[in-house]
Formats: structure tokens, C-alpha cells, sequence
């Protein structure tokens, strides 16, 4: 059983989440998967470069309390991943949309230290994917952003182990869960301020709220599926972005009174010249649409491919705990693949 | 490339489109997956035991026009498997859901000729799986049925490849789309056997529409679900199953207009003992159940897991086409599996 050393880079909401839901999943990680881990670095701004070469106690983690224990204290990513030992960087940074950084520093240099990159950061996706793939094979190392999405909804890994050979034309999608509660709460009676604040309350906001609202984080997330799933090279400005700032309350509630309320939807398609358009914008929801009747923070995509005219995943009332699940399996997989090859590898040295 | 040997075991309206997709996705299969094919079997009761070692051309595969070019003919599954050199077997022939028979049978032929077996067949799946899976695993070969409960709606792949370590505590589903197509006329003021017809003639009936009718086809599904998914050890006779034919018409036409139409529900949990309950009935749906609002042959599944509250798939209007996806995506991850073994051996050979 190998035991990995893991970092975290990252320790707000997402990465705590973490580091709770490892030591809850701990016996079954070993007994189903073969999995052994220890944390031995967490960094943030806050906390700064720490690193523990032993490993944090888990009791440590689930308290938050973790201290500096290397002697000289790293001062930067790579002197950290090289005292920690770094097997699995988990990168939940907050998300930068116009450049994805650090986010995309700080993957490559997990990469380049040998480590698998799990990142929740879809700028780093955007802004790194070509790069910190290309990296990634070099080094015979994963990496994965399942929950830079869509949470623990299965997107990438669904496309990439499910459905081989199926082509995707087009999907249409909720990505942004605090527009959808804003939404909801206009609906309701409530100020525009009554609804990000009630967002900010489930903890589903971005560090900046503005880039929910605008609809940043819907179109990096947008860029990043279709880059990833079509292959498309759409750069997030070629993306349509409109905000629901400009959105006349009364409308909002009338839509939703004749039950096609608005949501922050973004769609994607692809094009004749084999990229795609995207956009994301406030658009009406007709009852029947594979994304109606949605609560709150709830995600979904419906997808168009060519030998299944809608395939819809959907997620209802993620949190946290979700979120960091998708990190998790990303690490599984990644271990998984390692486990794999060496016992194929074991298999042929004993023919 | 690897050019694999495949024998089709039904060759009825699933068969017959998924040597039409076969040939639609030849070119993609190669360049993208590195996997050549060739038909060598076309079997049923109709046609016998056909083989051609050399390959069916497409044209002939298209228009189902087979001739047997083997002699001796063989006589049995066996002997055909061994005359057209199977790699890849593709069972689809007629449910028999209290024993599973002939299915199991065949699958065991299989996998005993050194052949992966894809199964379209959830009686099989019900009553073979334990030893089906063993025998694959003794021969390295891959026993795969995604299509047999949800037509292409990845389910068996998503909870293998996407959710690890992940717990399913337990699930409700629309599983069979034959009921709900009758449900829908019904509601539409038509009768009962206007139903089972525009179902027939929508080609998505059993063979015997009674396995339908009766709840038998759902209940062999969630039973194949349950087991698979939950590691509970369902028995075909421990579900709870009430099929649709006593149902008032009335009662059912009021239950549309009241906005919570009848379904043939599928409902399944684990139980404290280990194992799992399910039960297979109408019921109403309500319309912010992750189930509402689908269209007659439409197939959801709503999981319960404990990282998240409700993770939702749905497939909207699958057809043929999509039963016969779920066959190929099957055989491209077989042909993946063995890749990746040869592939890793290889790396390590030239270490």
C-alpha cells in the first residue's frame, strides 16, 4: 500500500472540507483502493509555506490548526512541495478569472515537483489546460479538475471514461448556483443585496461575489467545458457574458409567476469551423426544459451528443462536503492509474 | 492496432443498430482509440449460428443480409465462438427475467473462449453476475452490461469510474419506458391498448410486453442496480412488485391534471443489515421530484449518496441508437483495459 504525502494549498471553506472528508473516507480509501495518506502541507495566504514532513495529525487538520515543523520553513511553492515531499498537490486557491493566477503557477509547479495537481480552480483550466496537460503526460502524472466545475457532478471524468466515441454537439447549462439563489430570493420578495447575502450565508459565493454576478465564473466554467469536452480553443473573451445586475425585479417575479423564471443559463455549441460559441447569459426556463424546477444551488448540464439527444446530469443542493468529494475522486483516480500501471507492470515481470 | 474478432449473439433491432453504429464510428474507433473491427458472428434464432472468419462486409451488416461461410457450420454457441475467433461477444437476445436463461449461458460461453462479453441482457446481469464476474476476472476479460438497465445512460461506468469511494445509501429511477409511454396515452384519453401499441410501435417494448407491463423488466433492473451498485444481494422474488394493469384509468387521468401523474416507480435503499430493500410500483410523482416532467420514453435514476443529497441522470428520448452507444462504449473500455495492460507492459519492457 503506498502512502501518499499530500498538499494542500488552499485551506478556506473547500480545502478544510478536505481535510475532514479524507479522514472520514481514511479506512475505506485503504481497504477499497489500496490508498494510504498523510497530509504534510498547507499553505495559504493567510498561513503561509507550512509543512509538516511526518504528517498533521488528523485532529490537527479537522481543528484547522496546523503549525510550521520543517526547519529552514519553506518560503515559496516549490521549496514547500520539495520539503513536503509532495505526492498529490490539491490547488483551491481562489479563483482569479482574467488570468487564473497563481492558480496555473502553482499547478505547474506541482507538475514539475512530480506530484499529481487535483485543482477546484477552473482559471487554472482555462488559462492552463494545454500547458499543465502537455506537463502532466511528460511527467507521467494526473492532472484533474473534476470539481472546478460543477462540484462532485461528474463531467470530465463521465466524458472521459463513459463515454467514449460519443460526440457532443452542444449543451446548455446552470453552472453559477449563486445567481440561482439571488434568483430565487428576488422571487421571493427580496432585495437584489438580500440575495447575495443569502447566498453568502450557504457559502457558495465566490471570494468576490462579482464574479458570480456578472457572470465570470458561469463563463470560465463555460470555457472550460467546451474546450475540454469539444476540443473547442474558445478564449474566455470570445465568450458572450451578461451579467443579472441589469435585470428589472418586476420582470423576474412575472417570469417567474408564468413559470418560466430566469436563471444565469450558459450554453455552448459547436461551430462549422470545429471550435464552438459560447455565451452566458439571464435567460427564461420553459417548464419543460431539462432544467426546470432546479432548487437553489443546484447544478446541471444537459447535454446534446450524437447518439443521445439529452443526457442530463444533475446535482441538487451541493455543498461543501460535495465539493471536496470531487477532489477526493480525483485523487482516487489518480492513484488508481499509479496502482494500476504497477501492477501491470508486476504482472509482466512475473510471466 | 488490434483488430478485434466481434460476434453478435441477437441480431434483432439492438443488434442489427449496433452494427450500423460499428460502422458509422469505424473511422473515430481507429484514430482515436487505436481499435480496428471486423464482424466474424451473426447469431439468433432466426439465423443460426453464422460465421465468416474473414469478416461481414459493412454493406451486408447494414442491410442485415448474413450468410454462413464457415464449414463445417457450427452447431452450437461454442463452436461458433470458436470458428469466428471471438475477442468481443455481444449478447442481446430476449429477456427471460426469472432465470435469465439463455443469456447466462451464452455470457459464460464467452468469456470462456477468451472473448470479452458485452451484455445488453439484465437477465444475466440478475442471475449471473457473481459467477459471470468471477469468470472474467480468472480470465482477464471484461464482463460489461451498461446498456442493460438504462439503455446508453452511463450508470454501472459513472459509479466505477466517476464516484469512488463514494456510498450509495439508495435511489429511485424511471426505468422502464414502455409504462411510461402507456401512462402518457392514457392520460391523452387513449386505452390501455393503444398504449402498449404506440409503445410497440415506438420499438421500445420487450419482446413479451408483459415482462413490461407486469413490472418484471423493472424489477429485474433495480434488482441488477442494487446489486451491482449497492453490493446487496437482491433476489429477483425479495422486490416488491406491482405492475400497472389494475390501475384505474380514471384515477390515473386525474392524477395527470392534479400535476402528479402516475409512473412506474423504482425505489431502492440499503438496509441496516447490509443488504438492500427495493420494490417496483406505481406511483405519483410530484412535480419537483427529480423525476417529474419527463417525456414518455425517458429514463432518470436519482441517487442518494452520502457526499450528496441527489446526483440525477436522465436520458431524454433514447432510441436504438442509444441502446446500441451503451454496447460500443462497453467495447471501446474493454479494448481500453487490454490497451493500457499491453501499453504499460511495453513501457516497462523498454525501461
Amino acid at each position: 500500500m503506498k502512502t501518499y504525502n499530500l498538499c494542500l494549498l488552499g485551506f478556506g471553506n473547500v480545502g478544510r472540507a478536505l481535510a475532514r472528508l479524507l479522514v472520514e473516507k481514511s479506512d475505506e480509501l485503504r481497504g477499497e483502493f489500496g490508498v494510504a495518506w498523510r497530509v504534510t502541507g498547507v499553505a495559504s495566504r493567510r498561513l503561509g509555506w507550512l509543512c509538516a514532513p511526518g504528517g498533521y495529525a488528523a485532529a490537527e487538520l479537522i481543528a484547522g490548526k496546523v503549525a510550521q515543523r520543517a526547519t529552514p520553513a519553506p518560503r515559496d511553492v516549490r521549496e514547500w512541495l520539495g520539503a513536503a515531499r509532495a505526492d498529490v498537490l490539491f490547488e483551491t486557491t481562489p479563483l482569479e478569472p482574467l488570468t487564473g493566477r497563481p492558480a496555473v503557477e502553482h499547478c505547474r509547479a506541482g507538475l514539475e515537483a512530480g506530484a499529481h495537481v487535483v485543482t477546484a480552480n477552473k482559471g487554472a483550466v482555462v488559462h492552463g489546460l494545454g500547458e499543465l496537460r502537455q506537463l502532466a503526460g511528460a511527467r507521467k502524472r494526473q492532472f484533474l479538475f473534476e470539481s472546478a466545475v460543477a462540484d462532485c457532478l461528474p463531467v470530465f471524468s463521465l466524458f472521459r471514461e463513459c463515454l467514449p466515441a460519443a460526440r457532443l454537439l452542444s449543451f446548455t447549462a446552470l453552472l453559477n448556483s449563486t445567481t440561482s439563489v439571488i434568483f430565487e430570493e428576488l422571487e421571493r420578495g427580496r432585495t437584489f443585496e438580500e440575495g447575495v447575502a443569502r447566498a453568502r450565508e450557504l457559502g457558495i459565493t465566490e471570494t468576490d461575489p462579482s464574479y458570480d454576478v456578472d457572470g465570470w465564473d458561469a463563463a470560465v466554467k463555460v470555457c472550460a467545458l467546451a474546450n475540454v469536452l469539444m476540443g473547442a480553443s474558445l478564449k474566455l473573451e470570445e465568450i458572450e457574458r451578461v451579467g443579472i445586475r441589469e435585470l428589472d425585479v418586476r420582470a423576474v417575479r412575472e417570469a417567474a409567476e408564468a413559470g418560466r423564471p430566469f436563471r444565469l443559463l450558459s450554453r455552448a455549441e459547436r461551430t462549422a469551423d470545429g471550435s464552438a460559441k459560447a455565451s452566458v447569459k439571464p435567460e427564461q426556463i420553459a417548464p419543460d426544459d431539462p432544467l426546470a424546477n432546479l432548487a437553489g444551488s443546484s447544478l446541471a448540464i444537459n447535454f446534446k451528443l450524437d447518439v443521445l439527444e439529452g443526457l442530463t446530469v444533475t446535482a441538487r443542493e451541493p455543498n461543501l462536503r460535495s465539493t471536496a468529494y470531487g477532489l477526493l475522486a480525483d485523487f482516487v483516480n489518480a492513484a488508481r492509474a499509479e496502482r494500476r500501471a504497477a501492477e501491470q507492470a508486476g504482472e509482466r515481470e512475473g510471466q
